[in-house]
């Protein structure tokens, strides 16, 4: 198993155990992820782009950001595996478009 | 290199040389990545819960939602590139949070 | 009827018009305000906070805006107004409680 | 004054009064508008579309969801003022549009 499939089984197992399969509609889970997505950006929005560089940011600040990216990426893992898609795939393919369009 | 390290590193490449890593502070990022997580939102909002199972979907409309999904993971590891992040450790450590919460 | 009321009522008839009361769940509404509210962030992304200012903007990009802002209001007063929601008076009840809080 | 400029103008003295003008450029409040939207789509992301209605939310909910609204409606007002957009012809304008596409 490759490191992105054995993080979405971690993630698959944690929802099974707490039988939370049934919220996981592939609707929520895109929910979630622009609900995670709005805190990730919340943690940014007063700061100038020179303030949220990594070294002008405080440990906690830093963090509570990875953190947030953190809940970003496990919704993500989590909605691409009830979808049945392979994220790492999806990357590649997605970056074969984008040389061809810039 | 993991898996994960591998596809940063090719996304980091691609940043670089389009010399958009000026472009590519983390408040930019981030708001990158809630714009993609908006598009993907969009993807779901007028299906019924079960109607955005992948059964359901058309082959084109799962098509859609996998390249959103591709363009949010790839800001994502983007974001916890420039900010120097270990994605996957920071996934599970939060799951560990999670464990003691639910 | 007040101004709010009266785009509200403009926007539910333009609705029942098309058939798209089943639609507009608040849940659904909320995705909807989310995507829209990513679409809008998108026009800013890559701009400095002072290239965002209006006299940066060309006038392309700031009608662009203004209709994503549009957008975003749309389906604000619509989800006020399919949960009975009054946006007026809940502006000024959490203004309140911000005078308090900062 | 209309009922909008006269929020608008309240909100306005808000941030002037705190000295929060510099921070409010478009391209902050667009994210801040991304992050409570993100926020409003949270208060719906594991209900079902009729469990959203306003009869099936407790009166605790619909309170959170009432103040969300207002926070996503307070940062859109902000935005348009800044910009000098005129919220209630936007969204005129938008739905004449929107007349013609459906």
């Amino acid at each position: 198993m490759d490191q992105i499939e054995n993080l979405t089984s971690s993630i698959r197992d944690f929802a099974k155990n707490r039988d939370w399969e049934k919220f996981h509609t592939p609707k929520n889970l895109a929910m979630a992820i622009a609900g995670e997505a709005g805190e990730l950006a919340a943690e940014f929005q007063w700061l100038t782009p020179e303030g949220s560089n990594s070294d002008q940011l405080s440990d906690e600040k830093l963090k509570d950001i990875r953190l947030e990216i953190a809940d970003v990426q496990i919704y993500l893992f989590r909605l691409a595996d009830v979808l049945g898609v392979n994220v790492a795939q999806a990357v590649l393919e997605k970056m074969e478009i984008n040389e061809g369009r810039f």
